[in-house]
């Protein structure tokens, strides 16, 4: 039995990759059972209500040797703690390539799409599977929340012709009221406490050299709401002074992402941070928010700035 | 302009994985050009000759940044010197993941099938493009160098299948007469020096701790003439001497495979290659040679073994 997951502190591509994922091996005679690293957040909620399906069980721990299936995701630090005992069989994912490593040949899947959605669709097809409707909303949801409903840069055309297939499929007529609505749910963010608001989509990242990183700790929150979220800056800057001592973090970034205006405003805690971000991107940070302008993805246009500031050049 | 090229030492798998990748990207408009990394073996100048190409050009450093794809490898220490420093867009390979990683999300194929040029036979097909008689010979040599013609127990059904199809492409209708000239082409190895024998199919394998790992440099030579290789046991033995110490090795093996008997004897350096080879493998060595019987694979029967021996249980 394959263990199939997303990573840690789950968004809509991790959770929903990792179901249809298990199904797909499921047809192929392949024993796979998908599950959750973190709940799921509101958005991803919203997309399982819709399609009637329940959010896979909650994975704490694997015995050593356990044969696992990551998906979404392939660094350790993101993914179950011990992923170093467990053998990797099979990776999908659209992230760059990180400290990963397998003890035997696997398959690997990487291709530099909008989301792992995307690149499911293609295995379905070289399969030669139908998909199924349920299968389609599940990937149509996945690629609408990665890529923002296109509106992200890092959106493909593969992404957009995976859509235009998958939407009639999944009897999804009106795709950009079902995008406004994921949207909606994700951004109804209520009485969450400042720390769950933080860890929501929350990373972690080593930077510079291997050996000696700095360990920096990024959030998003993607809203249609940044009023709401600003509204509570002070108490999420309190999280974030909290996370960064307890984690032993060099820096804690939390940025806050206008969906529909496709900005992005971050809040910063400290004066370390606000040198880098001077440095690195040229930004200057006032009562602890920094204007990152149209900077939304954090994996195409926050992470490589930050990789290639703190990476000593050779 | 992508340099597109496989390991050092190259086999017959990573010189023509090279050509026809490279080819097939540019059918695709992606501007590539085929590189090798050392002298192509007698095995695959008689796959060239026959196929009437010649040998891509020799590689020996690119400028940092510039774009690379790798093919039927992906650890820096089989690779291009600085590959830390190069930007990997795309790999395909058929090897365990080592060291690699990315920069920015790339292209990475990799199945565990028995040669790259079975997993290029299915980007082909992916792509909806035909295979060109050229292509379709190269890709089946690659094939039947790496699977020994279906002897070596990395052989998978789809090695076989993309052979049962490559064959009449290629025009090649007896597919064992082929192999066997291979092979002969391989053995015939005439007055060639020592170290160029002990080089001609070796990589360095990182064992254990990764910050304080033990190089182990593991030479293969396959043949139908196992005697003229013993012939020249001592010249062998001190060729493996010199490249212990001057690249620092922890140990040094070279296993002489019989590919027709299909049978392993290993030329052992000293009483420490010696010791390992009793506690990992339960085999004794006699006057420098150790019989490892029908472990014919290194990648799939002796990488494995000593992986697990040095790596300590968590
Ligand atoms: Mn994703
Ligand atoms: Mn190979």
């Amino acid at each position: 039995m394959l263990a199939v997951f997303g990573h840690q502190n789950p968004d809509t591509d991790a959770i929903t990759a990792a179901l249809v994922y298990a199904r797909l091996l499921g047809r192929q005679g392949i024993d796979a059972q998908a599950y959750r690293l973190g709940e799921p957040n509101f958005e991803t909620a919203f997309v399982l209500r819709e399609a009637g399906v329940d959010a896979p069980p909650l994975l704490e721990t694997l015995p050593a040797g356990a044969q696992v299936v990551l998906v979404d995701h392939n660094e350790s630090a993101q993914s179950l703690p011990n992923l170093h005992e467990l053998t990797v069989t099979r990776v999908v994912d659209h992230h760059k390539l990180g400290d990963l490593t397998t003890t035997q040949p696997a398959y690997l899947r990487f291709e530099p799409v909008g989301s792992t959605g995307t690149l499911l669709l293609k295995l379905f097809r070289e399969a030669g599977l139908s998909v199924e409707p349920l299968d389609a909303r599940l990937l149509l949801s996945a690629i609408l929340s990665d890529t923002l409903h296109f509106r992200s840069p890092t959106t493909t055309a593969e992404d957009r012709d995976a859509v235009a297939f998958l939407a009639p499929v999944a009897g999804i007529t009106d795709v950009e009221a079902y995008a406004l609505a994921m949207f909606a749910a994700k951004s109804d963010l209520g009485d969450t406490p400042a720390e769950t608001l933080l860890r929501m989509d929350y990373k972690v990242f080593p930077f510079g050299e291997p050996t000696a990183p700095h360990q920096w700790g990024l959030g998003v929150i993607e809203t249609t709401n940044p009023g709401y979220v600003f509204g509570r800056q002070s108490e999420l800057l309190a999280a974030m002074d909290n996370l960064k001592a307890e984690d032993g973090l060099s820096g804690v970034l939390l940025s806050v992402v206008d969906i529909l205006n496709e900005t992005n405003r971050t809040l910063v805690l400290s004066a370390t941070e606000e040198k880098v971000l001077r440095e690195a991107f040229g930004v200057e940070t006032q009562g602890h928010v920094a204007d990152l302008g149209a900077r939304i993805s954090r994996k195409k246009q926050v992470v490589p700035v930050l990789e290639t500031y703190f990476t000593p050049q050779g």
